[in-house]
Formats: C-alpha cells, structure tokens, sequence
C-alpha cells in the first residue's frame, strides 16, 4: 500500500469556507432562504467539497467499472455471465442506460474492464485494467488475494488520476457485473453486521427461490472466509470483486483531489463503505444520488450517514443514478451562478420580525 | 362557460395504447425490466398522455403565473405585497430560480400577469392578462367574483392555446403571487375537509405567530365565504386567487389537447384540484414533480391520487419543481428513444425460470 498510502494522506476533512461562502451566497439570492431545500444543499456542499464557490462543473465523469464473479455458478443470477461482456460492447457503443444518462447529465462515461472472464474486442474507449479473467466463486475460498484487490484499487486510482489530468471535476460511481449484487450484499452483511437475509434482494431480477439461493451462497461465503469487520481491505478481497475494488479505489482518488464523488446505488454503496473503513475522512466528500431498490443500500446509507436526492426505485447500477444525480449537481450550481440576488434585482427582503428571512 | 364546456368536452380518459407500446419498448432495452423504476413510468405516462410512442418533447413550456392577495392585509406574509410586481421584473430579467432551472431543463417561461396589485412596465415578454389589481380580502367576503375566477380561467386557456399553436408539448405549472399560499391552503381546507390548521405552513417563511395569523385568516375566510365544496369554482372565486385560477385554466386546456402537465407544488397542486373537480377525467393528463414542504401538499396528492418524483424538501413555487421534473422527464424520454434493446445490442436475456426477465 506504498502508492496508496500517500493517497490517503491528502484526504483530510475539508475546511468550511467554500461551503460557507455557497450558503450566504445561496441566502442572498431572490427566494426565501432555504426555499430550494436539498438543491441548495448540494449546491453548498458541492463548494466545500471543491474548496470553491461557486464549484466548477466542466468535467464531470462516470466510472463505469465492470468484472465478472465466481460465485454466478452458484446460481444467483437472472442472466447468464456472458452477459457482461456483452454489456461491455454495449457501453462502448454508446446504447446503455448509463450512455443516455451521462448524455443528458453532459458527462463522460469511462468504461473500465477490471476484471471481466470472456475475451472482449480491443476499443480506443476501453481501459483495458483487468485483473484476472474474474473473481473465484467465494462460496468455495476468497474471491481476490488480498493483493489483487490492492491492484484494482489502484487500477481505480489511475483511472481517475488520468481524468484529473484532463479536468475532472466531479466524478460518479458506477458499475456492471453479472453476479455483482451477490458480493455486494456480502460485503455489506460482513462489515455492518447485517443477516445476509437482510441485505439481500432480488438483483437483476431472479425470483423468490433465486434469492433464497442468494442468501445462502453469501452466509457461506462468509462462513468461509471469515472477513474481518474491522480491514475494509480483507472484506473486499474475500467477497468483493474487482469492479468493486476498481470503484474503492476510485472514490479514494477523487477525495484526495477534492473532487466530489456522486455514489450510484448498492455496489457503488459497498465500495465506498470500504474506502471509508480504509479512510473515514473520505465520506465528507461523497454524495448518495439515489436509494436502490435493493434491500441492502439502507445499510449502506445509514453505515455512511448519508441522505439520498432521488428516490425512484431504481435498481439498475452502470451509474445511471450517478448520472441522473449528475443532472441535478448542475441545476443546483445554475441556481449558485445564475440567479439575481435581491440586492441586484432590486427586490424587497423580508419584513421584519418573519422567521428567516 | 360557453368557450369553456366546449373545451371539457375534449378531455377523455386516454386510450393506453401508446402508453403499453411504450411498455413493451422499455422491456425490450438492454436493462433488467424495471430496473429504471419510476424513471420508466415516468416515460410511459407521457406516451400515454400525449398518445405517441415517443412521446414528443421539443416545445417543453413553464406557464408561471402571477398575482395579488387582498388577504396580505391580515399580515399573512414574510414578504411586502410590492415584492410580487418585482419578481414580474424578475421573472422577465431571467434572474429568477424558475428561469435559471427552466433554463436547465430546456424549456421556456412564460409569465403572465393575472392579477399584480402594482404598476408593471410593459415587456415583450410579459403576457399581460390582469383581470384586476389584485383579489379582495378574503376574511370579508369573497376574494373574487364568479366572472373573474372565469375570466382568469380563460387566459389561462389563451395563454395554451397560444403556446400550443407554437408546439408546445409538456406544460409545467407555476405561480407567484405574496399572500398565495393562505388561499391554497383555504382552498385545500374547502375542498378536502381539511382543518386550516393541517394544511397552513410557513409559506415563504413566517414565523408561528405568522403561521397562526394565517390559520385564523382562513378560518375567518371559510366561515364568512362558506364555498361549496362540490363547486370547485365556487371555492376558487371564494378563497382562490387570479394566478390560481389561471392555473386552472393552464391544466384544463392543456388535458383537452394531451398535453402532459408537470404540476409544481403545493398552489399548482391546489388549482389542479379545481381543474379536476370541473372535470374528473383531467387527472389523468397530470404528473406531479415533486413533494413540497408546505403541509397542506399531502392532502393535495392524496386527492389527486398523484405520487411525486422529487421530494427535495423544496417550496418556492414559480414553477421551479415542475423544471427539475421536466429535466426528469427529458432523460425518460431519452431512454426510450436512445436506448439499444437487447435483440440490437447482441445483448442475451434473462436465464429461463427468472422472475421477470
């Protein structure tokens, strides 16, 4: 963890002023203080987090980090594991959810293999990072050594060091992976010490007895591997996967440069759950775009103490909760950067003695 | 209601034809089926509304309309009542939340003036509609006459009818008028059974004592008014309010042509319940955007059986919700016609024997 230790360092909670400066900026403007609810929050929060006010929001990207997992033979998924390389052609051509998403938020999707089992076509869009052709089934032994979960991690860490070098300002987790929600509910049981049956839904879409067969592969897994709770990093090598570990390491870069991370659902979630148990200061700057269906992201949002913007009973990952949560982090700084200030419009305050105003 | 009935009479209960094909499509794209949750109902409604799969969205309008209230005199405001004819400046200006999230979505602002108590500058922009200066002070009679609250109704007709001679294809209801949510909230209170006291709020921000004042002024407006509930225009013309009965307009005209309306808030709300006790069927052209922090909006969407899409403790009013709503809906509308299907993508489906792929 030499690279990466460094990397930590620079992640400290970050001073108020910014944030302070987008609040009184944000009570000055023509609406009564506070009117915009969680809109001007995120505008305020985006500014602290940046060091800036207004933020900037010029280049904002999704990381859609893919890998496939061992433990799809165990049956616990609604579609076949080919699944994922295909989606990965899918992405690459610009014609899934995530794509149109991003399109509408004007952001870029970078579409990361970290770890996908088939053979995929070389294309100038893909980071080709992958660290082994999937993960082991963890029902049987650990998914990663805990050495191939650091590689990830870095391979995550790179991915964003190179977007910083072109801009990045703000970023989104996202994810695809046949068998993904399977180690994430694993993950999230081991370091919240929730019942697998908790944290455990229907994924993609199997059925009752699917699920059932869920649960049962992630207590054994668990049983298993014995992850311990308090090593974010043993948790992840032992029933995470390699999009997953991509996507700790991800969350990790951009905290270190200040640039806020907009989480995606459930998977998302569980990767930074482990980046803040490897690095607690690293939850001051991330944002939850939306609740999931899946049962297990209540866990996770409590675990991180974080309050979602949109709750549209989504369920699908890739980033497009990111991306939709994307849309509104620019709404929200429009409203820091466009609007008139009572001073300027010549508009009246408030009359003396209302509450806040 | 001569120009009026004729105008009801063209408000049907959609077929669902375009709205199931629009279904059928969304289980056909390359994602889980669901798994975009309300987004993809969000895209279907509008299908079903306009009754074209895609629905179209290229001439996307906010209607934000604006006037006075007698009832300011009984101190019901955090703000003067000159602050309505400076939010008109506004408004025009472009400085305004609404303008700036308009703006984001794509969509255009017209603000009319229904009612302003002050003197307005003429403008290119501003649709001057006034039935008069302002309405009267509802705790001594009536706020309005029958004639008026028709009369506002139809400019609020006009003002579709113009738009949509210009295209227009997604209307968002908006408001402006210091003193508008004590008639709302009067309104709701005749029209629901409900207490003053359930359904009076903060508004723009008094204070309790301010809160309270409001209470008793609506109490006072309801006992000297006595509206029948089973008129929705007699509770209108009685506790109501010019923007609100332009509103009213605004919703009806825009169901008789299948034109989706993205209602606001709390008042958008309240003149759509109107809208929908003169004529039933006009619900189902109605979406609402989100969940306002005034009270009184829950017994607002629990009567129109409506469930928003945002709940981001927002109560400002303009029209500003139904922005950010139509920025929701642009991304529905994307992922119906963006989105690769499976067959297209080389995408495989769902295992046999999985619940719903």
């Amino acid at each position: 963890m030499g690279t990466l230790s460094k990397l930590l360092d620079r992640i400290r909670i970050p001073d108020g002023a910014a944030g302070n400066e987008a609040r009184r900026l944000l009570d000055q403007l023509t609406k009564p203080p506070g009117s915009l609810g969680r809109l001007e929050e995120l505008a305020w929060r985006l500014a602290e987090i940046a060091g800036q006010c207004p933020p900037p929001l010029r280049h904002p990207v999704i990381f859609t980090l893919v890998g496939d997992h061992g433990v799809v033979d165990e049956g616990v998924s609604a579609y076949p594991r080919i699944v994922t390389a295909q989606m990965v052609e899918n992405f690459l051509r610009g014609g899934a959810a995530v794509n149109v998403l991003a399109r509408h938020a004007g952001a870029r999707v970078v579409v990361a293999d970290l770890g996908v089992a088939g053979p995929l076509a070389a294309h100038p869009a893909l980071e080709a990072r992958r660290i082994a052709p999937g993960t082991r089934n963890m029902t049987r032994g650990p998914a990663m050594t805990r050495d191939e979960a650091l590689a990830a991690i870095e391979a995550g860490v790179e991915l964003v060091l190179a977007q910083r070098a072109a801009g990045l300002d703000l970023a989104g987790t996202g994810e695809m992976g046949i068998g993904n929600t399977t180690a994430a509910s694993a993950m999230v049981a081991a370091l919240t010490g929730a019942a697998a049956e908790e944290v455990t839904g229907s994924g993609t879409g199997v059925d009752e007895e699917g699920r059932r067969r869920k649960v049962r592969a992630i207590a054994r897994a668990l049983e298993v591997n014995r992850p311990d709770p308090a090593d974010g990093l043993d948790v992840l090598a032992k029933v995470g996967g390699f999009e997953i570990a991509g996507l700790v390491g991800v969350t990790l870069a951009a905290a270190a440069h200040r640039v806020p991370v907009i989480l995606d659902g459930f998977i998302a979630g569980a990767a930074a759950l482990v980046a803040t148990r490897i690095k607690p200061e690293a939850r001051r700057y991330l944002l939850a775009s939306h609740r999931s269906a899946e049962p297990g992201h209540r866990r996770v949002l409590e675990a991180l103490e974080l309050t979602p913007y949109l709750d549209l009973g989504m369920r699908l990952g890739e980033g497009t909760g990111a991306a939709l949560c994307m849309s509104l982090a620019r709404a929200a700084v429009a409203v820091l950067t466009e609007m008139a200030t009572f001073k300027s419009a010549g508009v009246s305050g408030a009359l003396p003695g209302a509450a806040d105003g």
